[in-house]
């Protein structure tokens, strides 16, 4: 039908999350139509993000410079640390600009189904870094899957023989939620921890 | 949030067609983790696109060599031309296996709205085409919309000239399709067009 670089380039992008065959050949036609604006400029950021991207040996997120950016600026909570299952979440948490400390990708969490153990995960750089007497919190951050509570669980478990004070994200109604959408179990939850309005 | 090399890549991600902010997020986090099997093949197969691919001089395809694949085999019947809006359309048209001639993209529609006219189409060039004494037929394979429908009818009028035969896809019941979910116009057409079963 088309030519081995087309194909190839058709074949490659489908493999990307959220796209098929059919959106690999739209998005394939659309670069080689826009190939000074799109195409030339996405094929160089790839290579430089193949080149330069590197993995935080502190905190697992992903920077040009190692440690990351977040783990070197002293202007950051070193007192906190925040435990993520991806570095998307840590993505999430930074556009809310809610935190200012600092961070710890697990890589992913404990699941019986899929075989991963705790030997699979950053559990023990976690624990290493939580018993230095800097570290006085840390927030387990992690999905309100069935997998992510098992692991926020056996995080809770291990991390109370260091001296850290464990938290939790608050459940509850997400801002903008309507109630009439939500879940039993997160209705429930709000309801149980409903805080008294100060006069 | 992240840096600049990871920023860029988002950004350029989520110009292409079906990605927003979101997917290109998570496009580009797959990317980094799958940086040997994906990343850099993606980067080296958007450089060579960029460097090889180029557009047909006779029927405005696109491929690695000029004339294209398909107007330069000549065990394709080079009697007939398909005309086609686009490159996507003459992909879909090749997978199909259906047709064995040649192709010649227009390159779009006529649009009173968007202000395209017959010069800014490869018009021209088709009606050079068709006054070859080789051609016999030009298949008028334009989208069943009001545009293409438009284009369709000022191309027969302006192929009227030449002596070739004019011809259009057949409209009616797509294969597989219910007739509960086909609108009105195509429900008229495939009735008006009935086929009388050979016995």
């Amino acid at each position: 039908m088309s030519t081995s670089e087309i194909d190839q380039l058709i074949q490659l992008l489908s493999k990307l999350p959220g796209l098929g065959a059919r959106s690999a050949r739209r998005a394939t036609l659309y670069l080689i139509q826009h190939r000074e604006s799109l195409l030339i400029p996405l094929g160089g950021a790839m290579a430089a993000a193949a080149e330069n991207v590197m993995t935080c040996d502190i905190c697992a997120n992903l920077d040009t410079v190692n440690p990351c950016n977040i783990c070197a600026n002293q202007g950051r909570d070193q007192k906190i640390i925040c435990v993520v299952e991806d570095v998307s979440d840590l993505w999430a948490l930074e556009r809310s600009g809610a935190f200012s400390g600092t961070y710890h990708v697990l890589g992913g969490t404990l699941s019986a189904l899929d075989g991963v153990g705790p030997e699979e995960l950053r559990i023990e750089p976690l624990l290493s870094r939580a018993i230095d007497d800097v570290v006085t919190e840390v927030i387990l951050a992690l999905n309100a899957t069935v997998d992510g509570q098992t692991t926020a669980h056996y995080l809770s478990d291990r991390l109370a023989e260091s001296n850290v004070t464990v938290s939790h994200l608050a459940h509850g109604v997400p801002v903008g939620g309507e109630l009439d959408y939500l879940d039993d179990g997160t209705l429930t939850t709000a309801l149980r921890s409903r805080r008294i309005q100060i006069q």
